[in-house]
């Protein structure tokens, strides 16, 4: 089931709310004009990781956007609440913590706030083990908008995520599971909902490479732990340009996400590519450790 | 006040609802992910404007994304029974009329549809009569991407509309009203909830002109029906490309809408631009009688 806590100020630590009941207005900005921000996060014991991360980056995200964002406790508190619940009803197997903020309804000026709660889906946990299958496609944009239009808002984590859900229908509807989107001049930009990661080893150097986030990317809190961790484990680390020949070079390539952590990327349109059980195994146990 | 009407079939005429209760789920994907499609229509005395036109485009954007559509007899009734009860709330002044279709609470595969009415706020109104100062903004696309590029989702409205309002918001911070977005390669797209028009006379032609459809804009209501009225009253049409420079070099600019119907363009990057009372007249008396 899903868990809903909605920030409120007069509920201190957030008012628990019925999922499977109505609770937002229909004039809500966030569905009228799908203007607010949201947050994914994976909470494992009942415990959320990377906290910190995805609050300093839902922060970000409503400052692109000028809505204000309630303070990080009382987030931190809604959180726990959520989290309490769910592990009630549904255990202390891995949760999907969500974290949303609109605009509020129109005419109030108000921002809505609300955490939501429930079990990962056993789908997203498979393609850890599996892998994903993707598609390369173009998001439309120059590698190079992102900082001086800053009403594109490419580095914010918008609720406007109609196109990244439309790339993943074309993906499926095209025997693949993902996709990849590259720039229109051809550059490595992130996943649909993840960043891209590769592995290069070479005269026992390994190196993780991801695309600069100055392509106008999403900061991945996966990426930055990950290549936190690689880092103090030896590897060297690197930042793009990346074009598509490096994905079809590398040793290994993986979509990193908070939820379903590194997923190997099996098959670029169609064609399989170099995979590495031993550095996904090194990686994933990385990751695995990311408080 | 506003007045909401959901879809549902165990209500032939509609299911009115109270706007100020909430009515949506949490889990709702047109909220959660901005996954959804709508339309805005202008009624006038209790009767809505370019409805067929405006039930196809909500089609053709339903497709684009892949939601099932209600049939147009059930929006129509859920419109009239909107309208009726609006009228008695508000009187017959102009109103605006929305229609929402989502993907529905994640997990259920069920759309939600509903529509809102209320009455035009006075500051729309206003800017029939004074103008609008416009900055020109490049929207990140080349101009030619659409029809290669379904998953970009280019001629559909939907309701991932956080970049139109982030840019009108731009323009506000910086002394405009309004935007009309530019494609990186250098062409005239569309405003940020509106088509661009542009007016040129010659010897004694007078000639519309209008951005081309290809380069992924969104099919205007009211642009096609200016143009279909103008092309009936002697004047000459024409699509682009166009580029800035037809903007600066046109006898009058506007930005065409269901609801601010013709806005007169006054300013374009805080320069004064020409503009035409006398065309501005003529072509919006042609927009007044559109049914």
């Amino acid at each position: 089931m899903t868990t809903l806590v909605f920030l409120d100020p007069a509920f201190e630590d957030g008012r628990p709310a019925d999922a499977a009941e109505p609770q937002l207005l229909a004039t809500d900005l966030g569905v009228t004009r799908g203007d607010g921000v949201f947050e994914s996060l994976l909470a494992v014991g009942g415990r959320p990781r990377k906290l910190p991360a995805h609050l300093a980056r839902l922060a970000g995200s409503a400052a692109a956007l000028q809505i204000e964002a309630p303070p990080n406790a009382a987030w931190e508190r809604a959180i726990a609440t959520a989290l309490a619940r769910q592990v009630q009803a549904d255990g202390d197997g891995p949760a999907v913590v969500r974290l949303f903020l609109t605009r509020g309804p129109e005419g109030t000026g108000t921002p809505t706030a609300w955490v939501s709660a429930a079990p990962v889906p056993a789908a997203t946990l498979a393609q850890r083990e599996h892998g994903v299958k993707v598609l390369l496609l173009d998001r439309g944009y120059d590698s190079l908008d992102a900082p001086q239009q800053p009403w594109l808002l490419l580095g914010a984590k918008t609720l406007s995520y109609a196109v990244n859900m439309a790339a993943i229908r074309h993906a499926k509807a095209n025997g693949a599971d993902d996709v990849i989107f590259t720039s229109s001049d051809g550059r490595v930009l992130e996943g649909a909902t993840s960043t891209v990661l590769l592995a290069m080893e070479q005269d026992g150097v390994r190196t993780l490479l991801t695309p600069e986030l100055e392509s106008g990317i999403l900061a991945g809190t996966t990426q930055a732990a990950v290549f936190d961790a690689a880092g103090k484990a030896g590897w060297a680390l690197g930042y793009g340009p990346l074009e598509p020949s490096h994905l079809l070079e590398a040793d290994a390539v993986w979509l990193a996400s908070s939820i379903r952590l590194l997923a190997p990327v099996t098959h670029i349109d169609g064609e399989p590519i170099r995979t590495s059980q031993r550095l996904t195994s090194e990686l994933s146990a990385l990751v695995e450790d990311i408080l």
